[in-house]
């Protein structure tokens, strides 16, 4: 689960997570022309929009692999997304699934801390990537966060995730947060219905495609 | 909690998340110059960065407000902050509120559908706005989210929430999202600890502003 190569968009996604962030640090009041940076993105989108694949083709693409643990799309890990911190993530020798990721004002919660919700779209999201990892996928059922402490921006937050249990079609799965100290932000236990995501995804992927 | 007015990063900000959906939506295969968008981006990025307030200053001012519970910045709602699909929030007389969003492909898990981490982010913000519209608000200690059927992209959702009870310092809060039809797709139960939001964001903000 090494990071891709960079293909072409990546270097444009990455430069539009920098734009994101530095329009929530500017906001209004700051000194950059806002009209100006408005024509541009407007812009750079309607040639982004004019050159788009059909939808169903683009869907087809995004899910014609055989690594469905590590999608370039996803609003977590995705080189493609911009909404993605991104959280760089490695499978590991002991079954568990860790990250690294920073997290900026974009992100922010409550003052000079991360958003609960964003904690918990990137356990989410590892929690199912340790089920790829360990073989057996599923559909999130059940999603319990545990808050233990503010998880603070701007500097590198540990998130790791592994499954637990596999019982019938039962998968439980678990994670958490820590800050640089080793201390945990929050915790996810997460039950799971066991599924064949492979053949799956891909099947959903054509049949979205074929309508 | 109408919406703001347009105070100019806002349309910046709209044109930005054009941007991220494009950039989803075209991936490394469409027909737009990727190497041209990513050098404009770059600039953009540059422009905004160099005209950032510092940053315990914007801090201050994104929480120098009366009205917390619609805070500009934020990742779900936020008019400045491309992150936010946004969600359009309204109190109603019941003591709830609900929203109506529309998620794209930047939102994805599974096929076509949207992903349960990006669920889960709408609804742990529409809880906190809950107790925030309720008259007591509170620090999230657990959320617990149950996935019944998979969200479609693309398509108007609504999303609600209500404080059902506070006992003590203890809040419960619950919300769902629907789609089209009404059907329940994800409900979520939160337990918060009470607090005076008020002053703790203000003085977090001050405090974070003197560091």
């Amino acid at each position: 689960m090494a990071e891709g190569e960079d293909i072409g968009v990546d270097r444009a996604v990455r430069a539009a997570r920098r734009v994101v962030e530095g329009l929530v640090r500017h906001g209004a009041e700051g000194g950059a022309d806002l009209d100006v940076v408005a024509e541009e993105l407007e812009s750079i989108a309607d040639r982004l929009e004019a050159g788009c694949p059909p939808l169903a083709d683009r869907v087809r693409a995004m899910w014609d692999t055989e690594r469905l643990e590590m999608t370039r799309h996803d609003p977590v890990t995705g080189p493609e997304n911009a909404l993605a911190p991104p959280l760089h993530v490695q499978g590991r020798s002991d079954r568990e699934v860790s990250g690294e990721v920073t997290l900026g004002l974009a992100h922010q919660g409550p003052p000079g801390h991360a958003h609960g919700g964003v904690t918990a779209l990137l356990l989410d999201h590892l929690l199912g990537m340790a089920n790829h990892w360990a073989g057996t996928a599923g559909m999130t059922m059940k999603l319990t966060l545990r808050y233990r402490r503010r998880t603070p921006l701007f500097v590198p937050l540990t998130v790791r995730a592994r499954q637990t249990s596999v019982e019938g079609r039962r998968i439980t799965t678990t994670g958490e947060i820590c800050d640089p100290d080793g201390e945990v932000c929050v915790s996810a236990e997460g039950l799971f219905a066991a599924l064949d995501v492979s053949g799956t995804s891909r099947e959903a992927a054509q049949r979205l495609a074929a309508d």
